[in-house]
């Protein structure tokens, strides 16, 4: 496989209405990606199948997204050498998504997790798209140029702002 | 194997120095116990291995401790079929501890941790001797004493605090 | 009583929503139960009551939910001998839930609570099967059973989500 | 007994160093108080018979210190028809004082608890006071008194204060 | 004025719907009781009167409630001698309450509001009636038969709850 | 330009529902303001113009108001020499308002920003009229009236709940 | 009076090692101030006149530092037209300095606080002075040239920084 | 340059204690690296220069740590098209850590900050690493071996535990 690979992976199939943003991120980038269900708790042989063999198989970086009590990210961290974006997702009986937050971010010395905000998956594929911006500077011209539209969309919505108000 | 075995593990040795108190307990019920070091971050190929055979030579309950985003109590519970006891630890660079707990408690429905109080190794032991004991009378003796011998020293204690003080 | 059973109680008949997730996974492992309102501020008397016989009439796990200040879990397992599980239940007023969680975890060492997730009462009826089957092996194997239920069904969904989605 | 008694109770005896400065208040107003030390974990029985019958013997108000999952003034509050005053003590593995403030100042409707603030014995001890001043007006007058000689000593601290540092 | 009067007071209308549980527990236990709207950041003027003059119209009590950055009853407390009674309400733009909770819990020494749960108005009103009950053994009794009333209706709801179940 | 102007920034203009209160108040106040949507992210240039040179052509005070990892209000702090103030929104996604809250709160010694309330424009918009009155006494007869009517109106409703509850 | 006055009032003589630094900046910035002792709490009546009359005698802004359940800022706010700026101390028996922090800055709509960071009084005193220099050029300029400096501090140091550990 | 850089920068030179073990890891990987000094708040010019240009002069990663109120990491990853890796710092005066978290962790859409845990500089280090790997298999089998070395210390100290205590 020549072009590298992002993966998406999260550990419930609810957490997708989330984790897609990241998909789109990635698709409006031209990155290729894959993705799947793994389950730190309910599949722990996949996720060590899957974590130890993706970078074999031309993955070069996992976007894995989880809630409450939320290992899948470190623990694909521990397993994997790739970088590992974890995203935070605000599940239902989350206690108001900490939960999610702090069992992603405070990972220990040793085995870092590259955390977005909670529910930032679209962050999380910009963030997957910058890394392989390092080595592709053709991916690198696409986030200059999105940055500019995001700039480019800020200031035609202030001008409605202010014509709509005006200096008084 | 006839006796069964509680299994104290922990992803540091500088866990020790709380999690010892689950162990001083279990001498005190009398209860066997082994000891080890398994990290779910640094060294996920023995969490898998231990947590999948331990069962099978033993031990009927486990007792976890971790830091941070502590994840060894729900991955040892995402892959054994046991009771798993999770102790939060307040680790150097927690946030108060909030990440321990939350990491530990928050488990999604379907794999459940057993979860004490921050730093509460003390109360792990004890509770993996209740477990025990709902199949061994002879431990659960020994642990009503206990919760006599508790009664005994508040009691004495509230002397003590009577006399120094006094009915004004 | 030959065979060993369960107590579910809780502080109100509003937490049965929640409380009856726990029965539910009590029913599919086949573990007999007994269910119980018990407020340990509004019927203190009951409480005491309860707590000191449960052991003595075959209970061998209480599994006790409350909300805001909950008391219920540590004041059982102030008098009772028995393992108790605690669900904090997330209720009208409560601050965000944490209020039922600190008072529930938080117990001060020589009284244990085995504390589960936020409404976490579905973990806890898995975890009450689990302690019996510490002395019950066929009650182990059904968890076994469950456990690989859990993976399947992920891995179900996995290929639904793969198809969908598909590697691009 | 003729004259109204406050009952000062707290769970440990480590709670003392806090919880004395409730009876140096109550000194201070000439209230008369007795001290004891019940343990809603470890003495159970205790608390339920202090409970039921410290109105009967003349005590009018009771203050109750707790840490952690602090459930003494609330179990009190259960049992006993008098006004309890709870005093959250922040004590060593509290979650900074977090547990024991929720676990006193939350209960459910039906049952209050007077809370003062976190290690705020000697707020409990005026607050007694000023309960029983509601039918003893020489207590009453201590009480302004006392207001007054608080606002003198500010007053004495501004000049210090001002005199230091003057009006530029 | 014979009687000893409550009186509840709140910052704005808007915590109405809250605080008349207080004024409905105090028509239950046949207290006598005032409201009135006082707002410390408002009428400051009129909180320095009120304060200042309650206790000499016959005010035993001082039910104060009040949302986000709430000073109403902790600056009462600041004026008047008598005994009050904080009832923290989550207001909109409250950030989950805990601004209301924190800022009417954590006075400073010398000045205690005895505060009760967010939202906590019901029991706010029966702690009063407790406070007067002190001297006067008619509502000691009916805040004992309201505690009987709390229970017999656990009681009846555990029937039907076990019934509705049953021990299987 | 002779008259003071205040600034009203906000990051996105989707905080337009709450910033425009700020607007409101200054229209009470006859403060003359312009408005603009100013994104310390995405528009990180138009923020280092607009920061420096709003002190060039007669702003006096900037009111800024932005949400989650809020950096709108502590960039222009870091630029521009004028009082900033800040207004934490509670957007989306943002953790119950924590994380605006303190990211525009907790400057570093040397760049203060005023910070007001969660979604406290209406208050962002009274404090810039404030700042302009310690020269303008116009603006300072102007808000003496305001707090007057605030009065008036808590008098009005204060008559409106105590003639329907009345005096028990 | 000629020269505008800021006032720095606090409510403990304890707080006047964080208050302090205000001072020392508006030294420094060549403004006019003087120094109290005012509690909310302890002197409520010298509260109300400060507020009422300070500025008829030529004060145009009031730093206000208090800890805990710090009504001081917002009461200031109440009674005073002036911007008062509210310094969140952090006490003892402080929880972490959230009490103090939530209620200064929670403040309702109509009587804003501007808040800043806990034990921020170094840049209550450099807001002061920005406030004073919207009309005072001479302020305005000292105040750039004052962050001129802190820019000049940051690039020597940063000069040493790559000295020490270079660029490899 | 031909080789990759990663920058390391930082907003105080207090950082530093901190930093440097991002700098550490990185030598310990053999890969090249900067520092400066860079502060959000009192050298915003330099901020915008060199996050304009760090991607022209052979930068790849940038990691910025910074403490309280944290803009540099946000304001970065607003400017700079390269992967920006924030380290919250647990400076003095922050509210337990909290603020540095939130500001840096919670970036709106569009802007990712990849974050690490509180004080979590040597996983920032790594982080860069694994980012650079992504296009230098040199790097990640230098990863893969620190993997294996985290991996075998802990199997050393498993022994000295295990033999300290034993299986009892």
């Amino acid at each position: 496989m020549e072009k590298k690979l992002v993966s998406i992976v999260m550990g419930s199939d609810s957490d997708w209405s989330v984790m897609k943003q990241a998909a789109e991120m990635l698709d409006q980038f031209g990155v290729d990606y894959e993705i799947d269900l793994v389950s730190a708790h309910r599949t722990p042989g996949k996720l060590y199948d899957y974590a130890s063999k993706a970078h074999e198989r031309g993955v070069a970086v996992i976007i894995a997204g989880a809630g409450g009590a939320a290992h899948l990210p470190g623990m694909l961290a521990a397993i994997s050498p790739l970088p590992i974006i974890g995203v935070p997702v605000k599940s239902s009986n989350s206690i108001d998504g900490w939960d999610s937050v702090l069992s992603i971010l405070q990972m220990p010395a040793g085995v870092p997790v590259a955390t977005v905000a909670l529910n930032g998956a679209k962050n999380a594929g910009i963030l997957a798209a910058q890394i392989l911006s390092t080595s592709d500077s053709s991916i690198l011209n696409t986030i200059a140029q999105y940055k500019q539209e995001l700039q480019k969309q800020v200031m035609i919505k202030a001008e409605n702002v202010k014509n709509q108000q005006g200096v008084k």
